[in-house]
């Protein structure tokens, strides 16, 4: 059994989002097995159990990842993360990944992955609400499958916002306010909000949107009216309808499960796509197993690795 | 982050049962999270995902395990497992536990809880089909229980009921009949048959019987008309109708769910008891994560560990 302390380092991010994109189209052709995750609430947080199994790249196993928001007054992540791997033939476990980075970086291959097939040019304005660690995921793995002419950036801190957007360099970025941001082809919202922050009149037609902030119930980034403006593929119906963007919607009433327009993987595969230029769509991203497989899956090729004794 | 490659080194069987016995105490007061196990199925076998948190012994985490039939044939354990446990303040993954020969351990611990609280008696003939490791698990921990007078074994091969009672000393051991063997009062089936091999009229009044051998969906071991003539304890509801003894009897319409007497915790805190000495007992045990939590937190106390980078 092997043990991998940085499986992230060195890894190439297009490499990653191929490979994701792969589960996403497995996914859309019900290749996989993949329960919704199970959360289970600690004290100060909570940890979910992601355990998954995607026949296509020959990977079985389990991703378990706690959400503690006070932890960065500890000096740790909010987030960490540990995926095991099964061998598939004798199902002994052969490795595991510290997989805290890799959580971040499977997420923004799945925000590039919708943003390559629902954006609605090749050429675009992004815009990123929130300057986080997943915030800038987003934006270098995006920046891989379109061109991103410019980049416009908000946080609530400006001091964070400018400094975020001279990160990311080469690329063409600026800080300004929310509204400003939102006039954009594709909007990316990263924030914890329990509360929609993101007015439906700043939304302009033919925006994409990826909506990664909201990954637990009572979680929510954008007026419910946009929803009702927009086509919404999820990553996961039943994540989604319990943890995703949509969770507050539905629980109040505002949005009903049947409205949405598929999957990720349906569009991945070509069943469902934007229909018009001017169309909003929304992808809502819960987070799936099925990601931690398929960056583990490449990660293990080049990473160094612990040899671990299990007997 | 600490990796414990023997964490059942060196473990007290004694101790074992009194962390278990405490587990199922908090699961019959409510007082612990317990989410159904999750199956996933691979080509020649499957694993199990079973995350849980356990309050008062401020432990949480994920024990993860697999079953693979043909694993022998190539010199492998057919059930292997590995729990991770987490940090309950920060959700840190602190340590990961080899946790094969520990589950083997804390299922041996359930049986001997059981017994404890239904055998009929305190001095006990005890019975055990099948000669695995699960059997020599279930008859170590309840020989530290109960006064066990004689111990009767069954195996399908007579060599390994042979070597296995002889492995008992000092018990009084000795190889018999399956009927034989069913003339006691605890009998322990411990074997992975899809067919029911134990006859009801092999059964006699006051038995106490741990059905420890199916633990997955098609496997049963006893007629189901002994289930009529006893009253039925679970570890768990929920994972005792899909995957318990009672699986295929209430598939087939022959036990309905109603008409289990209560689950071992429900024992243990004094709500459900044995009623007379002549009345069928069974303990149908499926394994809860609970159990798996309870030993490892005595398990991290005393055995050595391997200290892993996880930043």
């Amino acid at each position: 059994m092997r043990y991998f302390p940085e499986p992230d380092r060195d890894l190439n991010l297009s490499d990653v989002n191929r490979v994701v994109e792969a589960a996403f189209a497995d996914h859309g052709k019900g290749l996989v097995q993949m329960p919704p995750k199970v959360h289970i609430t600690l004290p100060a947080g909570d940890f979910r159990t992601m355990p998954g199994y995607l026949p296509s790249l020959g990977i079985a196993g389990v991703k378990i990842v706690n959400v503690h928001p006070d932890n960065p007054k500890v000096g740790l992540p909010t987030v960490m993360a540990l995926t095991v791997i099964l061998d598939l033939a004798t199902g002994r476990p052969m490795a595991i990944l510290n997989a805290t980075k890799l959580t971040d970086m499977r997420t923004g291959a799945a925000g590039a992955i919708a943003a390559k097939y629902l954006a609605p040019k090749k050429e675009c304005v992004l815009g990123v609400i929130g300057t986080g660690r997943q915030a800038e995921a987003q934006v270098r793995a995006t920046a891989l499958e379109l061109s991103l002419t410019q980049v416009k950036v908000w946080s609530r801190d400006p001091v964070h916002a400018e400094a975020f957007a001279a990160r990311l360099t080469p690329l063409s970025a600026e800080s300004q306010s929310m509204e400003k941001v939102c006039d954009c082809d594709i909007l990316v919202t990263t924030t914890p909000s329990r509360t929609p922050i993101i007015k439906s009149e700043w939304i302009h037609a033919g925006t994409h949107i990826n909506a990664i902030g909201a990954d637990a119930p009572g979680k929510e980034e954008l007026d419910p009216e946009i929803l009702h403006r927009a086509r919404v593929f999820v990553d996961d119906p039943a994540q989604a309808f319990h943890s995703g963007e949509i969770n507050v919607p539905i629980n109040k009433g505002l949005y009903q499960t049947w409205m949405i327009a598929g999957t990720l993987g349906e569009v991945v595969t070509g069943k469902r796509k934007r229909e018009s230029k001017d169309e909003i769509t929304i992808f809502d991203s819960t987070g799936l197993a099925i990601q931690d497989l398929a960056i583990a899956s490449i990660a293990m090729r080049q990473a160094s690795s612990i040899e671990l004794p299990f007997m």
